[in-house]
């Protein structure tokens, strides 16, 4: 019953996916060389690369790639005072190419992140495989213990309602890594030989209710379902905390994806993720957000985004009013996030206008 | 910083796991030679058979299973009246082989399920790992997207609150099938060739508030703390309605899973489904139940179970309530079914003396 996504079955497509309505978000702070490996899926593409730190430094990128680059002196270029809500000294950054993007469409990976193999020893095209997540609808009312029912050789199992196989417009595609695996700083202390071996050959729906911890390091998502939530928040330079960006997007994007009845998947494709962080330089980082976490997940859970919301901005605005209200109490942190919230909004509009005329950025 | 349990490595370990502590369910209209095939798994534990259909007729089970077998005279003889809520020409009877155990573990399987081969070309232990499942904690609370933590090689990745590792009980390992997929009579006849060939790797907790469709096939569950609600209905002979023996336990279950915090995993292990059933014979079972469905399902995503409901029993006496009062509109089987949902529980206390005086069942 369910409909597959017709998709070339080459790894390399001749004529790539989305070639022009899909851009790749990169945050660095070093020579692009890790593109080398990734030529054959990335060329096609435009790059977004946002430099991190030092501005007068010169990244390079390897020949042939079509990318524009903005350093910190561009990004208050063109933000101006709004530019307070971009993150500095911080892979939190990276969301500013999301907002500068004029695609459909997007791409983030870092680049300690390489081209993972399959169990076949075949080389893994990740942004192929986004790109039939984000085609294919989601499953998050109900529960298909096959997985993927869209997927060419499943379908939806016996009791599966049938008023639900439609499914939702999906908004994300989380993908997952092998070798270092994203652990916290405790973890990684403690298991620090651990690797992640394992590939699942599985794409699943996180369901509608539920969050989730969603890492920046190989994500894509529908910039017009949920562009203006892909906030990373206020990391790194001084700031309290850091490595919660994405954390902290993924969780205001889920609850907005939940009230929008947009899909959220996770899964495939794997990366090769090729070297771990310092786990003491990490735990500094991490250790308020440690704490922290504790009151926010209940936040997240508890939240209840009002009906008339029915543009991601509205939702976001709505939530920023109640992190500020709610959070607000834990830290003065939670205060100046919740106003970097509404510049990130205001900003995302200014750069986005026609987004925002047409019904305030309303989702298609 | 999870913990794994400890299960010796071999699939065919030299102390069978909980042997004392298990009983196979086997619901059955034929000669049980597919045992031959299990024995290696199954020979160190009891099996209870439940023959279903002309109680005249002779199944043989293989030499050397240690066993009871219960027909239908069997079941109106200890039941006496109350046996009326156990189906008949149906599966379903199954649960009659629950309510009779005096074990903590119940496994179930049906007989055209044979050993399936891992992707190494090794027989599957399907036993084995779903007394895996059920020993290790279950995480309902918060997505971990490198699935189960508590396997060896995995844990819980950065942003899952520390608050929430140490999972919960774990209730219900529901496992799924390779080569015949669980579908429902339309899917058969739309893809009769479908055939399942992907072994996915994972074991995965359902999240709280998520309903699944449960299959009966390949499933096993803790009795003490979930037992009383895993009755099968009232289906085939007599009633207007087949098919939705399991899915109807596995809505029961789940919501009462989720109001007492407990945890139900699918994925591995799989069995190896032999032959599709007649998808005419199935439709004709299955129709009514593809309309009702379609408000069965809001009614289990929308019922409150109250606090005062603190064991299996009362959360289920509860439903039954609510199952009269809420579908019972929708056909008059639901009354009647609603009423079977009470005499289920009252035989199974019947049964099961201590554990109902005991707190009248309280899971411990």
């Amino acid at each position: 019953m369910a409909g597959t996504v017709t998709v070339p079955g080459a790894s390399v497509p001749s004529t790539p996916l989305l070639k022009d309505e899909l851009d790749i978000v990169i945050p660095t702070i070093r020579n692009l060389d890790f593109l080398e490996m990734w030529r054959p899926f990335f060329q096609p593409y435009h790059l977004i690369i946002v430099q991190d730190g030092d501005p007068t430094k010169t990244i390079k990128v390897p020949e042939g790639f079509d990318y524009e680059l903005y350093n910190r002196n561009d990004i208050n270029r063109i933000l101006g005072p709004k530019a307070s809500c971009i993150s500095f000294k911080d892979s939190a950054c990276r969301c500013f190419g999301y907002m500068v993007s004029k695609k459909k469409y997007i791409y983030t990976i870092d680049d300690d992140c390489f081209v993972a193999k399959d169990p076949t020893g075949k080389d893994i095209n990740a942004l192929e495989q986004h790109i039939k997540n984000l085609l294919s609808p989601s499953t998050p009312f109900f529960f298909n213990t096959l997985y993927d029912p869209y997927r060419e050789g499943a379908d939806f199992v016996r009791g599966y309602p049938f008023s639900l196989r439609e499914g939702a417009h999906t908004a994300v595609s989380h993908g997952l890594w092998l070798n270092i695996p994203d652990y916290d700083a405790p973890t990684q202390l403690v298991k620090p030989k651990e690797r992640n071996e394992r590939y699942v050959d599985a794409v699943m729906t996180i369901p509608k209710g539920t969050l989730f911890p969603m890492c920046g390091m190989n994500l894509a998502f529908d910039r017009d379902l949920i562009g203006p939530a892909m906030y990373f928040g206020l990391m790194g330079d001084g700031q309290p905390i850091g490595r919660y960006d994405d954390m902290w997007a993924g969780w205001c994007v889920k609850v907005i994806c939940d009230h929008l009845s947009l899909g959220v998947k996770t899964g495939l494709p794997y990366i090769w993720h090729s070297k771990a962080s310092n786990p003491f330089v990490n735990l500094k980082k991490e250790y308020k957000g440690i704490f922290w976490q504790e009151d926010i997940i209940p936040f997240f859970q508890n939240v209840t985004i009002p009906k008339e919301c029915d543009t991601v901005q509205k939702c976001y605005i709505y939530l920023s009013g109640q992190v500020k209200e709610k959070l607000g109490k834990i830290d003065p942190y939670f205060t100046k996030l919740a106003d970097a919230m509404v510049t990130w909004i205001e900003a995302w509009d200014e750069l986005n206008p026609t987004a925002a005329a047409t019904e305030n950025g309303k989702a298609k």
